[in-house]
């Protein structure tokens, strides 16, 4: 086998969100009845429970009627968008953003995150990871043949604080760690760093020269107004940050495919660089919707974080309900990231016999870190009833395969 | 300076098509009168002087409308426009489609050829290029850390056929190369590779297992009714084969960036892991563009190159009127590769130089393969007379740097 066939076997997605059709059939250990009730897709979030922004698709219909101006961008994205984005996103993260060099539109934040790593990540750099975080994180440094170097995050025992091993963290950045890449919110369990937490990382980044991409993903969808803190706002940042921030969450505009990275100019240089043979650009027309980000309707943002709030009450209150499984609530975002007790099927097959037997579509832990052998995550961004629903359905199969109720 | 930083380096886009806004002012040798006229920039098609195909646009209401289903499909694409496109192409192409393991969608062509360079070139891995071709070619290799095998291209001074060094090619095969690449009709000339050609890079390909990947995009605008031979459509295909084809050239459909890559299944899994990590899928609504392509309204492909035709008559008609300019008439597509008499500044001052001067934007030879210091790639989808007109400008500013009219 060559070594770029060895390299895609290590590349799998069978078991990524939305994929679930792709997968095998296989003889799997089905025990009991199918559960009735209509089906649940937790993979991702659901856009027709909340629906995209409104206005965006007036902004893509006027994007497209102005043509070839919008047609065809700069590889960075059209110089007035931009313009008009580096004004909100300095006014929301609290730190000015240059819009001719200090940020680029990617096709989705998982563009920006792929432009990010490529132009930090080389082969053999060592890249510092949280566990659990977002799965796409390690498959990117295993891709840009980096060294993957875990660093723990106890969410589970700690509050008031997200729970990273700083120590730890100090440690594999004196040890060489090139880079360091984390989400906040972290996905999938919804923990914030605390503003301690961040201004360590940021300060221990600047001491041990390690660039920083802090995915924000979810950083304007925030429960009980906790806080949150903006690396890079802080005072001492490190020479080389890059923050990925988009619509395609709490604002479900996911379908146009819209992301945006901001910091460093010589790295959004790079960033450009190798857009410019990745895919030209973020979609010319879908960036013309970005002109309502930011600009929501009165009251948005605020009744999408109360319902969400709503919904992830209802199934944290399920999830303690039920004995043997525990959960963290989520501070920001709408993820759950759910440990069950021992089952007598692996969590790759469980996860498969759920949506059998349940019509319920959750992400496998291990996909988080080998680690998380018992635990799956949940995006809860659904139809309310339906999605407690479907999660008393997961619970009752759950039940079948516990090894401690037999 | 880093691995990556010098990698980097090498990764230039400053001459790129569109780019030009991001060039560093530099002092230029800038003789005689500005010539006024009508800004034309030839470095891509016009799509406000070409419009996108009719209902485009009411396709992707359609699929944004459609919600949740469209907006998040499969990585490879949604399911239902795979098996539409499929059969489509499978017609276009005269060899069948699997849609479930041999098509994925992507984010245009660019997507389609960063996926399979992915997925095909390894570190070191010996990669063939055409000289000239498509200059991202160039660059991926280098991304990828294959090593760059040029294979010339005397498209000159031979009709009838594209003019590959096909003894050359074989011997690069025999030296082990992994995968050749090329664009059918060529980019930048315009070229058309003929049925012998085809047969005997397919040939050679099997014979001595090297991997092909096709890029086709231009081969919907034939002129005159030339041979087109789709190398899949063969009887001696190798194992490992890629053809690439999209709408965003004579279709004009550039500003929703859809692209598509077809053949060996397990390429196209491996495409389909990396685009995971790259930018999750082509973006769902634009997908539903994809409705239109191959279901133009009747006349559409018939008018659109019969106009190109003419604009191609008249632009080589001007290029033989001006002593010292040569150039092959394009065969397929919208581009003409012009050769110019010897100049007293660099290919690239010239290129600047006629875009203050006369406002006309072309891309420079050297983009295309180092030797092409005399020569500029225009693509002339454009309004007809303003394209003429702007011809005319530049030739009169390449008067003035003429060395021979010293």
């Amino acid at each position: 086998m060559s070594s770029i066939q060895e390299k895609f076997k290590k590349l799998g997605i069978d078991n990524a969100p939305g994929q679930e059709g792709m997968q095998k059939e296989k003889k799997l250990d089905l025990r009991g009845e199918t559960l009735p009730g209509k089906e649940v897709n937790f993979s991702h979030g659901d856009v027709d429970a909340f629906i995209p922004i409104p206005g965006c698709y007036e902004a893509f219909k006027a994007g497209f009627e102005e043509g070839a101006a919008q047609a065809y961008t700069e590889y960075r994205g059209r110089k007035s968008i931009r313009e008009e984005l580096a004004e909100k996103i300095a006014a929301f993260t609290g730190a000015p953003v240059d819009p001719d060099s200090e940020i680029i539109l990617t096709p989705g934040t998982q563009g920006a995150l792929f432009l990010a790593m490529g132009a930090l990540v080389g082969s053999g750099d060592k890249a510092a990871i949280v566990e659990p975080d977002y799965f796409a994180n390690r498959k990117l440094v295993e891709f840009f043949d980096g060294e993957l170097v875990p660093v723990p995050l106890d969410y589970m025992n700690i509050r008031d604080m997200a729970g990273l091993d700083l120590t730890r963290l100090e440690e594999v950045f004196k040890e060489g760690v090139k880079l360091f890449l984390f989400s906040n919110p972290n996905n999938p369990t919804g923990v914030i760093y605390s503003r301690d937490e961040i201004l360590t990382i940021a300060r221990l980044a600047k001491k041990y020269n390690v660039a920083l991409i802090v995915d924000e993903l979810y950083s304007r969808q925030i429960y009980e107004n906790r806080e949150y803190t903006h690396l890079r706002a802080g005072e001492e940042i490190p020479d080389n940050l890059i923050t990925i921030l988009g619509p395609s969450k709490m604002e479900s505009l996911s379908g146009f495919r819209l992301g945006t990275a901001f910091g460093s100019a010589d790295i959004i240089t790079r960033m450009e660089k190798l857009q410019a043979i990745v895919s030209l650009r973020c979609a010319g027309y879908s960036q013309a919707a970005f002109h309502v980000w930011f600009s929501e309707p009165e009251g948005f943002v605020e009744n999408r974080i109360e319902a969400h709030k709503e919904i992830r009450d209802d199934i944290v209150n399920l999830c303690q309900s039920v004995e043997g499984v525990s959960v963290r609530p989520t501070e920001g975002g709408s993820y759950l990231f759910i440990t069950m007790p021992e089952l007598d099927v692996s969590i790759n097959d469980f996860v498969k016999i759920v949506r059998k037997l349940a019509g319920v579509t959750v992400t496998p832990g291990t996909e988080f870190g080998p680690q998380f052998t018992h635990s799956f995550r949940i995006n809860f961004s659904q139809d309310h009833k339906a999605a407690v629903d479907a999660m008393k359905r997961l619970f009752t199969v759950m039940e079948r395969y516990r090894t401690d109720r037999a």
